[in-house]
């Protein structure tokens, strides 16, 4: 596949959301659908739909739409999900800890390989099902692993240089729960996670269902 | 402010990335800004903008676009920001450790009030700056603090009873960390938080550089 480039942020998030709705879909036996289905189902317009899908080529047949099928496979391959994924953690306290426990892990095969720590009495502590290895076995286990993608769940102060080492390592992907802005290579990328984004949202709908009570 | 009915939730979360953006410029001394530049930074269009802002009133004047302070009061405003917030954190494993310990916690006034696990052996633990506290003092509690919003942070199988103890001591908003659909009245609102959607979309990215760097 050529690279597509200059495709929004946005369009990658919405992506994955019209993925998880077609998942469910084939799962509730439902062979086609529409660009104002998903439209519908993932809070945007049709056409934002359709704009999103023709970064990556025709999809549907006008009239008839999308079939589920087809669309889901397509997006699984234009968003990476086709081939397995080794996953390391960076950073084994409370956060680390607890993704390594998360369930689920393996969906579209993500694979957790590894976990590091750069505090070395944490060397050698269980973590999911494996154990805690040292900084300093970064490097040759990134590539006896072909470790792909990091977490990143080390305090701030400590993130670049913990990014520093991963970049090294030859990882080319991290997922940043530090509060902190990475400095990375232009071949490496850097995926935000703010874990009280939703903490906003919430307010929102919490005040806005106060208001109808009080209506 | 009157209840405005009808708002999508994708529409709420791009009002809390345009709050982003704009505290973002106050702190540089951006005085004013348009439609046309939140779209660009936020990866939408700039009738999205206007159309997710008109559901709350008309903020621009035509051709001279938005004063960035009055824009991110009126957001914050909007977005219930402007009060304080009273969190509690149900379920302290590895995951409530960690968000009880996260920094920027009080940002736009969330204050961790409480943290509760149905263990007993885990009562009396430190968690952040608090005690961990037993479910059978949640409801006294929950009203003494005037908790209004929880995270939910048990494992799957326990999240709907632990989000039914939470409803039934009045709270409002539940950040859903588990990995469950929960069933809650309808003056509650429930936000889920999906950690591994961040990995679908790195994944997105890495494949998408290696195409790049090989084309």
């Amino acid at each position: 596949m050529p690279a597509t480039p200059g495709v929004p942020a946005a369009t990658v998030g919405r992506l994955v959301t019209y993925l998880r709705l077609l998942t469910a879909m084939e799962e509730r036996g439902v062979r086609t659908t529409s660009s104002d289905e998903l439209a519908g189902r993932s809070h945007v317009s049709a056409f934002q739909v359709r704009k999103d899908l023709a970064y990556f080529g025709r999809f549907g047949t006008r009239g008839a739409g999308y079939t589920v099928a087809t669309l889901r496979r397509e997006l699984r391959r234009i968003l990476g999900l086709t081939r397995p994924w080794n996953v390391a953690i960076m950073g084994m306290g409370r956060l680390g800890q607890a993704l390594a426990d998360y369930p689920n892990f393996d969906e579209y095969d993500f694979r957790l390989v590894a976990a590091f720590d750069a505090d070395p009495a944490k060397a050698g502590l269980p973590a999911g099902g494996l154990f805690v290895e040292g900084l300093e076995v970064l490097p040759a286990r990134a590539t006896e692993l072909t470790i792909d993608l990091a977490f990143l769940t080390v305090p701030g102060p400590a993130a670049q240089a913990a990014a520093d080492a991963l970049v090294a390592a030859g990882i080319r992907g991290i997922l940043n729960f530090a509060p902190a802005v990475l400095e990375v290579p232009p071949h490496v990328h850097v995926e935000p996670v703010d874990l009280m984004a939703g903490l906003k949202r919430l307010s929102y709908h919490v005040v806005a269902r106060a208001e109808d009570d009080a209506a």
